[in-house]
């Protein structure tokens, strides 16, 4: 697995500043098989990148600080059971059922739980799995006043060239699709303020469900 | 007719991941000149390029799922008939009537129906169409919680130099621009939440028609 | 005189589309020294940069279809005698008295007058003069439900290298500062929907007029 | 000490138009070791860099006129001590004590100071310097009506390679992280307008002051 450093701009890093860890996990979440020999530290998300891989078998995971998933986590419900749902949106076509399966349609409704957020990043990895095993269909996970985690597929039968980061249709893609979905559906809820209630209200009773 | 492939990012895109159609169509509106020898599938848009192409004369067709063309499919009226209006803006004299004819002046209203959307892509095929037909002078077509197809002129007497894709005064940079005026247009509609319909009213009340 | 290409994205012009005029004017506004080769028309605004270059002994002159001075005019008062004012406000340092005279203090009040827009942009050059003999003082002009033109000082005592696009200090450079400035000061009107008006009141009543 | 020229666009400053000066500061703070060539003025703020520099033992100094950083010095407070304040959001552990000790836990609550504007920058000085002294604890200083100061640690212990501006740790790197919190930190209280009293109250209540 890699992993990228803390507190380095995404546009800067370099090859030599990517943590590399074994496949599958041994026994804890920050073994090493190569570390940059810069003083860097692993990005601290690491053990909550687990729960994708481990989870949902993702082969590719991403988090994000955004506003609009913050806005997001303090609009849409307080307290346990909080989640954020939309439907009847074309874009929600380019998010997969539990994040690897297969594509939602336009008549399905795209589901996110919200967590509560801790002071040690670290100490979200619990409550996180347990979000995603109480959502199955979920392929992410917001936490309040935090951000959020998406994750993609891991394309088992994928030859060397599709493995290339970035290349169409590499896990990379996937997940990053599936990031823009969610960044485009959040934002979408906030777009009008004073009517993301009703377009929200539109939306659940036109619903599928 | 060159169309992209699905699920690559635009600025990825590269000439071996285009697809290449026989111009005027023949029976089905997927027979190819050429494919990608990567696995991609061509753009899920393709039925409805054709709509411009064929029922326009169009040179280039742009597709995009802009916030602002979603958040506009709600606001500007529900069902049947429903039309996105704007008048007395600069901007509209970038659009052509029709898309391929002459320009809008400062006068005119530039109309855009909303069709319904419906789950699978192409079958949107027909209503586009009819809405086409409809409104002859349209320069696009909104399809409701989805995105928004403008087209560009063809330019039959364009040398070769001129047909090179983003030369100036080329088809793609005339759908381009279009596409542009749309997105100025739709997002100014939603500039000040609450002001929108004063906005538009101000529009018509002072409109040429 | 050097004046842009209608219809060419700002990003794609190349030296040899540019028009260049003589200066001072001959008998009439589109007199050219030379043209482009390719089929190319010159900026409709023409006329309208005259205005600058004559009324004021502008160095270069900007204008844009910019969604916030198209706002502006919209809120910011109707009829003859509109204008926009700003006061208090640290950015209007970067304008100049007139467009070309010594920088405004924090304690001076910007006004840029608004006129009324035309079917033909060409229509506009007496009324965009008028208001320019009217506001000795103002260093732009916005024109309703169209736009904003901004200028900048001739440096007549420039030597060759000074007076390179885009070197510091040319007149290109401080032209793109006082549009930068206007940009900021129209879209900060804009920026919390329902607050303009007090935050505009508490810049006239604290302001130095 | 390395001062940015006043009035060029950052992307286009050259080596050769910066400033160099010593440090520790000697009889003045506009002593210098070199100066460009071309006819170039130091920053206006270069007074008040040397604030963060002495009274902090800052490496670098960002100052912007950031909108969100205006706006938010209208909205929280008048007068003498008016402040922003954020707690519960993980962006704030992005923030270092100070400017240049240990970083913010998610439990902590951000505190900036708002001081008011003067005509000359260079007369913000004192009262900078006092907010400064007021708030040991603050990693920045918002100006009313014009922007905010944000300053990041002096890594004494950097080798040269860690020196280099931008490279992953550097001084320049970590004030530029912390000028990005701040501009989150300030957006995001004004990202739903009439929202953000009760966002800040909730922030407040559940606060660990």
């Amino acid at each position: 697995m890699y992993i990228a450093p803390s507190g380095v701009q995404k546009e800067r890093i370099q090859p030599a500043h990517i943590f590399v860890l074994p496949y599958p996990q041994p026994d804890g979440d920050r073994v090493f098989l190569r570390r940059p020999t810069v003083p860097l530290k692993e990005s601290a998300c690491t053990p909550l990148f687990w729960n994708a891989f481990t989870l949902r078998g993702a082969g590719s995971c991403i988090h994000t600080h955004s506003q609009h998933a913050v806005m997001a986590t303090l609009l849409f419900g307080e307290g346990e059971g909080a989640e954020f749902r939309l439907s009847h949106q074309e874009m929600i076509k380019g998010v997969r059922r539990g994040g690897t399966g297969p594509a939602l349609s336009y008549l399905d409704t795209l589901v996110v739980p919200i967590i509560e957020n801790t002071p040690d990043e670290e100490d979200l990895k619990e409550s996180m799995a347990e979000a995603m095993e109480k959502y199955p269909d979920a392929a992410g996970v917001l936490v309040r006043r935090h951000g959020v985690y998406v994750w993609g597929a891991y394309a088992g039968r994928a030859n060397a060239k599709d493995a290339d980061i970035g290349s169409p249709g590499s896990d990379w893609e996937k997940a990053k699709t599936q990031a823009e979905v969610r960044r485009f559906a959040l934002s979408y809820s906030q777009l009008t303020p004073g009517r993301y209630h009703s377009a929200l209200t539109i939306s659940l009773r036109l619903g599928s469900r």
